[in-house]
């Protein structure tokens, strides 16, 4: 299985790519989609629309993977709809290439990653980096794409892993599946 | 010059397009574009994107003009993120067929439409019905749409009056300006 996570962002949205084997998961790729500044809003949608195309041409996931936002009471509305925005473009283009759309709280990312829902910035960009044997820490938005790509990718292990050792325990595979949201 | 005017929503987004022919405005199309309730949200943002540029390629706008969006503080950032979802996916499509996007405060369509900005619902959909020589009132969405893009029409056709009677005078080119906030 093949999991693309993408964090979006209103000025850089952030992409990771993993590759999970039985039970190995590998690198397959990460990166940046960065924005003409010059463009206008339109055209930077559009940008980041095609973007996101060309990284699911490039890569073939089987499943993107979107964190939730995390939107305290405090958040502007402005910004939420900002954030929104760059949000519609992207899903938009999964959408388009017709692969099924993940979404997983910061706190689950954080606790599938590092074994701490509360991991900050830097220890999260070490435990990806040692999760997928990478040369240097990734950049802070590749980084948490990445995240929530290898949150996808275990959160599946462990699914099949329980499927396997008790195939009728429901309240076991309910509990799995609360932390696993396909956003609807 | 054809204009087309978009009111994005969540669920449903209303679109009309009309033509300004010198001082002349005139109906050219209008409608709902709804999406599938079955789709994912990723299925959907896909749908309206697609139908948006369907709406362009059949009615070849020059420019498109959305309604500023109108945020009260109090406004939850969590439905700032769903309109701004729907605007993203909107956008996107304007951005790929290459056209300009104006935004007007919903105070300026108002005034520009029925002469007060504080115009209530029934007043303005009986207007845009006039103004554009229709049999019926449109539905909200649609007419909130056709309002939008009777706006602009009349803003350039105004600046155009203006550029011909007062070729000099820069305040008053200036104050018409202000209404007119192309996206950025």
């Amino acid at each position: 299985m093949r999991v693309l996570g993408i964090d979006p962002g209103s000025k850089v949205t952030g992409f990771g790519v993993v590759q999970r084997d039985r039970s190995e998961i590998s690198h397959v790729a990460h990166g940046n989609l960065e924005l003409t500044r010059s463009l206008t809003l339109a055209g930077k949608l559009d940008q980041l629309h095609r973007l996101v195309l060309e990284v699911i041409e490039r890569h073939a996931p089987d499943v993107a993977v979107v964190e939730e936002v995390f939107m305290p009471s405090a958040t502007s509305p402005r910004s939420a709809l900002v954030l929104g925005q760059a949000r519609g473009a992207i899903m938009a283009a999964i959408g388009a290439a017709g692969i099924a759309v993940f979404e997983y709280a910061p706190a689950t990312i954080k606790q599938s990653v590092t074994g701490s829902g509360r991991a900050n910035k830097s220890q999260m960009k070490s435990m990806v980096r040692r999760v997928l044997d990478l040369d240097t820490d990734p950049a802070g938005d590749a980084a948490d794409a990445l995240a929530a790509a290898i949150c996808h990718a275990q959160a599946g292990r462990l699914a099949t892993l329980e499927a396997i050792q008790r195939p009728r325990k429901r309240t076991s595979r309910r509990s799995s599946r609360v932390a696993v949201r396909r956003v609807r």
